[in-house]
């Protein structure tokens, strides 16, 4: 099935390291949804206002590289790297079909942007510019399973960084939304945990700015930004 | 994007005529996941025997004849037909890629089956035979948001008929699971709302029987099967 985008998300990531592993885990980020021009209908959208969370079925875009080749078996990050996976157990981008499912918190709509109606969206675990492909409303009844059982997931989204950041960040960034979103986007460590080097340095980019960060047992430490 | 069917489901509904409106409405109906060909590696699998629900992402094959067009509104059944909705407001089957996506439970995983690896759920929404595009675990500290606004789905999926069976239906069926499913389905009332007629009879094909009902206000009446 030809399946096409109907629209784009805008969000502070242009590069894959540093998007939280599932939405809602850093609950502070912006994502801006704008529509492909054919489907700029504030119609489209009537009673999309009352619901709390959206659903975005989107593209793992930023895996095309891999020339649609599947394998069966994964190795989650968050499991060190070195436990296998079937992939149809995890959400992982490495899938038959590169679609990615997240929940995300809908904030507002806006029905006349200079781009077409847009939604705001907080806590998406989306590259900027990631194809959306549907938004479907959040319903409850049907969706909402607070007791799941969640195997090998259970208790792993626990661990939080300490995150020390260098003085003057406040006088560089300015906004102060983006430190928080900032801050929260290092506690889930965004490093591959594969590479639990505490000596090597990485880079973060996040809304324009480079980031530069070590982590030590559980802390990381921002070291620059430019 | 292209995507292609990884699995299809075997479900009792030939028909569209009586699927829930959504996954886990009727929570006893069976469901079974065979995978094609060229999936069918029971590796891919490994882990997700330790989660309770999945997310299934497939497509609204009965609706193809609409030839992909896209219209801004729908009228959602549950509110009587009436009203109009955006169809990003909905989970409507009548929209730009016809994408579903349903919670199910997982119950068990058959790893050699005569058809490969296979999966049995309960509360599948799908027709028999529906293309599946992927499969996730459901993760519940990103997918469960039991204190999620759902507009104007609220309490819509409160009402069920009661439903009177004809003597003879448990020789009839036998099995009584199969009976109690049904009986689920018909709680829910299959009719489409727009046609709320009481003197109409009303015939819904279920597991290989022909069930034929009338509604009078609350209370649904099994007149026949065959």
């Amino acid at each position: 099935m030809e399946i096409k985008p109907i629209a784009h998300i805008r969000t502070d990531f242009p590069e894959k390291f540093g998007v939280p592993r599932q939405s809602g885990l850093a609950g502070s980020l912006k994502g801006m949804i704008v529509f492909e021009k054919e489907y700029r209908n504030p119609e489209a959208l009537r009673g999309l206002e009352g619901f709390s969370h959206l659903w975005l079925i989107w593209e793992f875009s930023a895996n095309r590289a891999t020339g649609g080749q599947w394998r069966a078996t994964v190795r989650p990050p968050r499991l060190g790297g070195n436990a296998h996976m079937g992939v149809f157990a995890t959400r992982s981008p490495f899938r038959p079909n590169p679609l990615g499912l997240s929940c995300v918190k809908l904030e507002s709509i806006e029905l006349e942007s200079p781009h077409g109606p847009v939604i705001h969206v907080t806590g998406a675990d989306l590259m900027d510019n990631t194809p959306i492909y549907d938004i479907k409303p959040y319903i409850k009844y049907a969706d909402s399973h607070p007791d799941a059982l969640c195997g090998y997931v259970e208790g792993l989204q626990e661990e939080r960084l300490r995150v020390i950041l260098p003085a003057g960040l406040s006088e560089k960034i300015g906004d102060e939304s983006k430190i928080s979103s900032l801050v929260e986007i290092l506690q889930l460590d965004p490093r591959p945990s594969y590479h639990n080097d505490s000596d090597r340095e990485y880079g973060l980019s996040f809304s324009g700015y480079n980031i530069r960060f070590r982590v030590n047992g559980n802390t990381l430490e921002v070291i620059g930004i430019s």
